[in-house]
């Protein structure tokens, strides 16, 4: 792909998110009502910490898409609103999590809140908001519902142990890594996305593509994120690059350079891997490796073949402004590849 | 109260918990074949690290009063089994995370999960248990449980977070204490024994008052467990002794003592407490000035009014022999203590 379809596809998708994040206003001001008031508690640590890190502003993509795959087929109905709700605190409760675990000082262009907060109180928080979540389910009543994001949610954490289990593991296949994130990211894109034409009373097929479209939405995500870890600009990402490399996360961009490894690259990994013996100048090299086995680039290129399986999926409606709006956000995701 | 009726409320209350285990052998051979199958994962560190904690014998009080519970009003149904298999479930991922909360070195007399397989690792397949536990509720399909056992997991969590907030601080009240034992672990024995009535289809007042007794039962539990973490034999407990004074945990000996503390006192608890200046033979100076101050016997005779509680809250049940047991529970728990 030449750089300037990049930058189209780039400029493209950017207003693709915009778009759909305007039309969705309405829907997700209820959303956000929903958040704020399901973070309160008598115990004032809990409000100030989930606060922290949600009014921090992600980009909602999660609760945006519960509301989008439920509009596709009903715009009438408010029972998005907590589902969107829930679907963000499982999300913001594996970020706390996870920033635990990663040992994380930055997220989303801050201190984390492990950092500001301690471990002690993010792992508490962090099971604070995944009760939440499915008082939340609850209070909308649907076991269907419940059914698919209590399963998403167990896949999630089976994702984060198995990632923990090859981490620093060079001999990791694409097929593990590709597991690991299906599992930790894709699941719960694919459970917001189901949701909808479950709500709406949609048959079995369009679940399906619905979930297929959201799965493949969420690999899209996690491998540009992946390789933003070793390519973004640290002050645009909100978040400290090269932490994968650091923690020694078997990603893509490594995965692929390891393919067609020199000797002295070999012992370069392994070094910073396996030994855990990494010096200042190692990212950048890591950087360069990266890019002489053009390892970037195919990353870039499994992360497209997942844009064309998403957009894929849902060929089977009706096309539709909305429907087209789900099929930029595809393009908005690998777009962040740059 | 004497030795002597300690000595005897002591021994006939291990026999309750024996007898009601052996009444409910059957059904709790089933809860714990379905407690095994459920914390399988392709993931083999969960099973290895669930295994862990769950195989290492925990008495198992919690899915044997939701099978009790049940019992006492249906003596066929098998729906007990997965929701005690959940409420298991959600007691070990609190324990989990509790432990790395807490930095604990000892678990049921072995070295603790955190310790052997890691801080990540405890908090991830906390959050796997977790989700389970609501995959179980989900594949029961009633949303009233659903409610009950969601909310009790979003309490507790509060509970840990409020009793995070005032640690070591010892102008903590006894009201406050309350507050925090209630929520952290009354509210999963409440819980657990609400879920019964509410299956076997009686009425809220029924439900009411096993929730009412659940509830004094779990208080008891607390509160021994508090005094015993002062008083008790450490090779017997299965625990390091002494923890809740070395992480400045304000439990109930400690209030007690402080109400009548002399000026030394109140130096010593706020050098071991606030200043986290401890040394080898505060410990048993602590214990002391616990004894000084007759706050274990207090402390006693407030788990006690909590047994007698329990017992009035299920008063209005006709006599059974499982009723019995339960009552009889009451005194186990609160025999704990000695």
């Amino acid at each position: 792909m030449t750089l300037a379809i990049k930058a189209n596809l780039s400029s493209a998708a950017y207003s693709a998110l915009d778009e759909l994040s305007t039309v969705m206003k309405g829907d997700m001001n209820a959303v956000n009502a929903l958040i704020i008031d399901n973070m309160q508690s008598s115990v004032p640590l809990i409000p100030q910490l989930a606060g922290y890190l949600i009014a921090s502003g992600g980009k909602r993509i999660r609760p945006l898409i519960t509301v989008a795959s439920t509009r596709l087929f009903d715009s009438e109905t408010t029972r998005p609103y907590r589902l969107a709700a829930a679907v963000e605190f499982i999300h913001t409760a594996t970020l706390l999590h996870d920033d635990v675990v990663d040992e994380s000082n930055q997220r989303r262009g801050k201190p984390s809140a492990n950092i500001v907060f301690g471990n002690q109180s993010s792992v508490l928080v962090g099971d604070f908001l995944f009760s939440r979540a499915f008082e939340l389910m609850v209070e909308d009543g649907s076991i269907e519902v419940l059914r698919i994001l209590s399963n998403a949610a167990a896949v999630i954490t089976e994702g984060e142990v198995l990632q923990l289990s090859i981490q620093s593991k060079l001999e990791t296949s694409l097929e593990q890594y590709l597991e690991v994130i299906a599992a930790k990211t894709a699941i719960l894109f694919a459970a917001a996305c189901e949701i909808g034409p479950v709500i709406a009373g949609q048959p079995v097929t369009i679940q399906k593509a619905m979930h297929d479209y959201g799965h493949n939405l969420g690999m899209v995500f996690q491998i540009a994120d992946d390789l933003l870890d070793y390519q973004a600009d640290e002050a645009k990402l909100g978040k400290t690059i090269g932490d994968d490399f650091r923690e020694g996360k078997m990603t893509v961009p490594v995965i692929y350079a390891l393919q067609n490894a020199t000797l002295d690259e070999k012992k370069f990994w392994k070094r910073c891997f396996e030994d855990h013996n990494q010096g200042e100048a190692d990212l950048d090299t890591a950087n360069s490796i990266i890019k002489t086995h053009k390892a970037d680039q195919k990353a870039f290129e499994l992360a497209k073949s997942y844009v064309d399986k998403a957009i894929l999926a849902i060929s089977i409606l009706p096309s539709s402004p909305l429907k087209t709006n789900l099929e930029q956000l595809t393009f908005f995701a690998l777009s962040r590849n740059k």
